[in-house]
């Protein structure tokens, strides 16, 4: 495993971090943080339920707060960690901050953006299957509660 | 004209009073309302540029202010007008709301959603071109004004 694998490891831990708290406040379990030069400047999880917000998904939330963080909307030196494959909205937004590089976990075959082809920046890298199986579990842990 | 035609009209000169707002504000002049039952329930301006923030296109903060007004984040009833072609983002996001009528103004091929195909939600209606030319107008006044 290469350094740089080892790093998207323990930042996907960061963002299933986040996506637990969703869990524990009953929100689809989707975590994300931002990260520049080796630091977590943004961490958030979906609260689209608590804030009655479709807009409020986890990668969004933390897009904001990284922009707040650094003073500036463009986040080209960030990566984006996040649990589940970012929707059409969220993909469109990393794509507006320029964000260069974009690690998940879980595919979301039906309402992932990738069946709509690359959404991201045009020089964005996406890196996918990172800890899928964590996210992929939290998920049906929630969906399984939904169905009871 | 139809009274649909009509009211549409009316409804897409106030998105682009709000458009003025976002111009006056040196921001890129893109304004949205949000309707339901023929009253304004929501209206926004883009402030990327005042907020820092990708996320603040007018089309968000409208759905956002929306979904605050009728206590429920899903907007199925509510026809959404907004003055220029919304982006990726912004469409992904009337389709998590559940959107069902999207009127926009003018077209914008290059970073509008409907190169990607259809984003929105798979049952809503798009009537595109109601005061394209006012809404282009704005928009060919702020670049003009950035290149001097």
């Amino acid at each position: 495993m290469t350094l740089s694998l080892l790093n998207d490891d323990h930042y996907m831990r960061e963002a299933l971090k986040q996506a637990r708290y969703a869990l524990a406040e009953d929100e689809i379990p989707i975590g994300a943080v931002v990260v520049l030069e080796r630091q977590v400047i943004a961490r958030a999880y979906n609260q689209t339920e608590k804030l009655r917000d479709v807009t409020a998904h986890a990668e969004m939330l933390a897009l904001t707060a990284a922009a707040n963080h650094v003073g500036n909307k463009y986040l080209a030196d960030c990566t984006l960690y996040v649990t589940v494959e970012p929707c059409v909205m969220c993909a469109g937004a990393t794509a507006w901050a320029q964000v260069r590089r974009v690690v998940y976990g879980a595919n979301e075959p039906k309402v992932g953006y990738r069946r709509h082809g690359h959404l991201l920046h045009p020089r964005a890298e996406v890196v996918s299957g990172v800890l899928a199986e964590e996210s992929s579990q939290l998920m049906r842990e929630f969906f399984a509660r939904k169905r009871k």
